[in-house]
């Protein structure tokens, strides 16, 4: 993306390449068939869970003028336009705990003002809203998001990480707080006794773990050894969720002598009670608002502007990271201008506002591309064994193969690495037959496991659409009018699923991984390239990982403990965009220009690419043997970044080499080696199985009988 | 073991076989130092918490004439008495579940005869314990334990499975029991009312699965990422004793308001109280017994010696598996004799007799197999990082890692796969290089991870020796002291640690992993052969293997069924030794031989080796190439049973094939392919790295530059 301030220019550019597949990212949604329900609740229930819970720390702290019902109509209405109407998809939006701070320093703020006071506040809040679309309206118009580039990993990944930090916080002190008397309540009551709140307390760690474990453990499902593979895959796409029901239905085992407040369970108005309609007539009250405070309003409007530029910005950036191989194109000019009037809307209406969120955008993006992945793969694995019913060759099998997966394929012009995914699945199945035998004869199902092997070589591909998102944010609209069922849900469970959502957020975060790989023993850090495309660590010196590292954590630390500042809390982002500057002007000065690049690429950095030596690719060792024969091996190592490099060492280091003498694999210069969805969900690699792997026979046998530059 | 029947044969073999390496089993044990700590207290705490525990239940059931002081000093006295004279000191005594039924029962029926009563109770076992000891004197002399071998792997995995079983029954059992009103206690106490039962549940049930989660946890800790290797090798050795410390801290946390009865402890009399010696000096009273139940006593004792006999026997059996490779004979008659003289001296001092349990006695094993291989793995990895730093060659090396080896191995006459164990690890690091490059170049430690390859390479082999049994039975004698600090543990940590036992039997069963098969996926079936020596996976039909396991296990359900009936439950090991003729005369009519073999090989109709035959070792393929080279593998597969097939296909099936072309392997036409231990603890295999396996390259090259029959 270019750096252009030209007014309106990145809203045109945006608007220019999200139409273009507009009609396709609804089609294509609608083509996934029921499958896209997996990917679809799965978000519900990480929108609606925290915005609930969002809703009820509101009720507390406004006393009661706001409350879930007005949190998840916001989600509901923002997600419902946006997924129409938005530029990215992707993204996720949803009321979000700075959103809540904010408010309640407000509330706080209005009620001491005899002129203003609790009846004023929503209007007054309204002012405040409207202060904040018109900001961020100019933010958007003048092309702030084109700096988005320079909010490089290092700052993204800081303020995911302390994202899952404040999840977590929350998931604790939720559990705490089981154990103590609740705040509102009447500390009369019989569930209130020492014994049943200890009771409680016990019960409330019982029902938190036993979700946060089982739904940990669903969602690897798919690996499991045991059950058939279509009970696997619903496990897996919809286990936390049924995990939700299931300890919902664990906390009502208990009966008998055990009084009704035990668990604690959700507590909301029903939106039919009175008084939950109070706000949307708001409006009318605006104008008796001072004109002193029409005006101040402009102070809190500021923060949450610079708030919300933040936040969505890193909430969709983050969603579209390089690593899911997106297809469509961004739209941060004009989400954020979607966004400016969204606000304005939710200030009319009196309800807090939505805006981008993480961990769930991410979240996102990636339940997406296990869905593609899965269709991707049933095609193929379909394809494969109808070739090998008509007793195809494996030459033959590949081509049908490849065939299918261009049909498969988004027929854009954004389409820049299609075509390549199943390139090495060509490789490997050639490796694997010249292996065992030959090339030409009929492909036997036994000789290889196809399912697996196709799904160790997809590349990570995500289903862009907006059906989900759409579907998603009705479902969070529909929970408005669910409140009855959802009040069955314990809060117990609730601070499990947030401790779930943290730990969800972490693989695939390379800040989370470092900060592992320095507590890992020396002798197996090897092991970290087992699991991910971490280059990094073979290229940067331990000590300069470990610096940065710790920068990066103490940098964190300040950010998380700035939360617990009352009011300067709300202002952490702030805290987090001056890491961009940080990075852009100071950390160059301590750090390598290389290392620092490999650590963090920065696009206004990344080095060029380096022209690609054939005559250097293949060296015949010259070492004496025992075993007859002896070669040194050609290591291309390709990034996860998309450079592409090659070492000459004897070093065998990880899966993430590919010999690059074998002549199938000399098509471009530039050739990006995507990485694996299990590698993104931080899996180990799915690769491991009985059969050796082929890889270096193969391409022995490929120097003995044909010259290497064929 | 040859079966005979000649008076004293048995013993006699026994003892010349033990007492040939008597001397070297305590050497051996003192040269490994401290390090036998580690196998020393995972064992005692495995022996003790059941011991207490059935000591709790005897006391119970026998109005408190029996309690966890006699179980204790039973087990105490029994194990270091069979430690110094016993023959296999790979077996652990002590009071089991079935001598606990049998003494209730006996106490039921002494108790309501007047003429016995609650008084000459004690005097009465003991003469139950004089016949008793009688028979098994007689059994053993007769050589009742030739017929051993006939309890074939299906009696005795069943027979474990069973356990198991009971442990886990125990489990849920006593957690049900944390809800509910203790019988002996008094219901008016205040944590008897309702809420404080239901909190001490449901804590219950926090402090079980913690020590549950975090003791399974722990064992794997040689595998973590994190933390230095002495860190992680303290928490495998002792992270389970180390889990009930630190659970049994977690249960003292809540406090103020909660009662002291929360959570429920140990209870048990302290060794110096008043009452608790009375039994030791009743042998005053044994000829007080009306001389009618001193013939009587008959009755009771063939039931309690036929259980001994066979729990004893199959506890040893289970402790000597083949897939351990034991160096050292076995000794069932010589123990079965020992047993007798331990029956009678608990009997004549009015404590229940001890005798071989599972699963301790194979956890025994287990654990000191790790100690050797601890042991074994640190003394090469120093040879071979000194020979690195000599920059010696990988043929060096080799050498020098050969006579490290060697130097430790037993000088036995039993010795007989000697010098095997490393011919394995040559071959591979001789493939490594030869892969990588050179073969008489210095070696590079970044050339592989020599831990890791040693690691994988070695061979199961058992630290055989005396001085662990010995030291947990004075520890388990030292337990009696340290009474007041037992009764700090929460019963719902012993719950915990139950269901911790059980869960630990079940890797290496094979009983256990064909159950398992059977809820496996078909797709996924391979992924056995990955973890674990499973021959026939292979071989046999699949559905053979579900018949025999449905089979297997509705005669487990059965037994399982017997225990909850009160008396006959006792006699349930007889229903598992009807399985034997079973075994020999009713399976083979419905299983074809060479199935019921792979499955459960009887010694009596083992196979006889195949002849080797060279010229059909390497099959040059024909087929036409695109890579220029295809041949046809043989595959060489060994089986765990030590039987040594080979069968020609064109499948790879799984890393327990050995390419047979390996010039290097062709020594023996009966070569033993050891299993590695990690196998036996059921773990993942860890050969999988990043590394490609390159036995495929390899051997092929082998077969360009060399003759294959040189």
């Amino acid at each position: 993306m270019e750096e252009t301030f030209v007014p309106f220019r990145g809203i045109k550019n945006d608007l220019r390449g999200r139409l273009m597949c507009y009609k396709q990212d609804w089609t294509s949604g609608f083509k996934a068939g029921f499958r896209i329900l997996a990917p679809t609740t799965y978000i519900f229930f990480a929108s609606a869970i925290p915005v609930i819970s969002f809703g009820e720390q509101l009720e507390r702290d406004t006393e009661g003028v706001l409350t879930a019902v007005q949190t998840l109509a916001s989600t509901a209405l923002c997600g419902i336009i946006h997924s129409i109407i938005g530029g990215q998809p992707l993204l996720i939006l949803g009321v979000a705990e700075p959103t809540v701070i904010m408010y309640t320093f407000m509330f706080n703020f209005a009620k001491e003002r005899a002129d203003l006071g609790r009846n004023l506040f929503i209007a007054w809040s309204g002012w405040v809203c409207v202060w904040t679309a018109l900001l961020l309206l100019m933010l958007s118009i003048l092309g702030a998001c084109s700096i988005i580039n320079r909010f490089t990993r290092v700052a993204g990944e800081l303020f995911g990480l302390l994202i899952a930090m404040l999840f977590m916080q929350q998931a604790i002190k939720g559990l705490v707080e089981e154990f103590r008397i609740p705040e509102r309540e009447n500390p009369k009551l019989v569930q209130f006794i020492p014994s049943w709140r200890f009771a409680n307390g016990m019960f409330a760690l019982v029902l938190s773990f036993g979700l946060l474990y089982t739904g940990l453990k669903s969602r690897k499902a798919r690996s499991w050894r045991y059950g058939t593979g279509w009970l696997r895959s619903v496990i897996a796409d919809y286990g936390v969720p049924l995990m939700v029901v299931v300890w919902t239905g664990v906390s009502y085992i208990p009966s008998g002598d055990v009084p009704k407040g035990i668990p604690r369970r959700l507590f909301s108005p029903n939106p039919w009670s009175p008084g939950a309609y109070e706000n949307w007539t708001v409006i009318k009250d605006m104008l008796n608002v001072p004109i002193v405070y029409i005006i101040g309003a402009f102070i809190p409007a500021t923060m949450i502007a610079v708030l919300y530029y933040f936040d969505h910005s890193v909430a969709s950036q983050l969603a579209q990271q390089k690593e899911f191989n997106l297809r469509k194109p961004s739209s941060y000019h004009y989400d954020l201008l979607l966004l400016g009037f969204l606000t304005l809307l939710c200030g009319l209406i009196g309800i807090p506002p939505s805006n981008g969120v993480i961990p769930q955008s991410p979240m996102h993006t990636k339940s997406l591309a296990t869905l593609k992945h899965q269709l991707l793969r049933n095609r193929l694995v379909a394809t494969a064994r109808t070739s090998m019913r008509k007793n195809a060759s494996l030459g033959q099998m590949y081509g049908n193969m490849q065939e299918a997966y261009q049909q498969m394929q988004t027929p854009l012009i954004y389409q820049q690495s299609a075509a390549q995914g199943l390139k090495e699945l060509k490789e490997s199945t050639i490796q694997a037959a010249s292996c065992t035998g030959n090339l030409n004869a009929p492909v036997d199902e036994t000789l290889f496991d196809i399912e697996k092997e196709i799904d160790d070589l997809l590349p990570v591909e995500v289903k862009e659409q907006r059906l989900s998102n759409l579907l998603q944010a009705i479902m969070v609209g529909g929970c408005v009018a669910a409140m009855p069922f959802l009040k069955m849900i314990p809060t117990s469970v609730l601070w499990g699923y947030f401790a779930f959502m943290a730990i969800e957020s972490l693989p695939g975060n390379q800040f989370w991984e470092r900060i592992l790989l320095l507590f890992t023993a020396p002798s197996r850090r090897y092991k970290v390239l087992e699991e991910y495309h971490a280059t990094f660590v073979e290229t940067v010196p331990f000590k300069t990982i470990a610096m940065f590292t710790i920068f990066q954590t103490i940098y964190l630390l300040i950010c998380f403990g700035l939360t617990w500042v009352p009011i300067a809390g709300v202002m952490f982002p702030l805290m987090i965009m001056l890491l961009v500057p940080a990075r852009q002007y100071i950390l160059p000065k301590f750090f390598k220009g290389v290392h620092l690049q490999d650590l963090d690429a920065a696009e206004y950095e990344e080095a060029p690419a380096l022209p690609f030596n054939l005559a250097a690719e293949t060296q015949m060792g010259a070492g004496a043997s025992y075993a007859g024969d002896a070669e040194i091996l050609d290591e291309v190592i390709t990034r996860s970044r998309g450079e592409f490099r090659h070492t000459n060492s004897s070093k065998i280091t990880s899966s993430t080499s590919t010999p690059a003498n074998d002549p199938l694999s000399m098509q471009s210069p530039r050739v990006r080696q995507s990485p694996r969805l299990s590698e993104l969900r931080g899996e180990r690699s799915p690769r491991i199985r009985g059969l050796p792997s082929p890889k270096t026979g193969e391409s022995k046998l490929s120097n003995l009988g044909k010259s290497p530059l064929n």
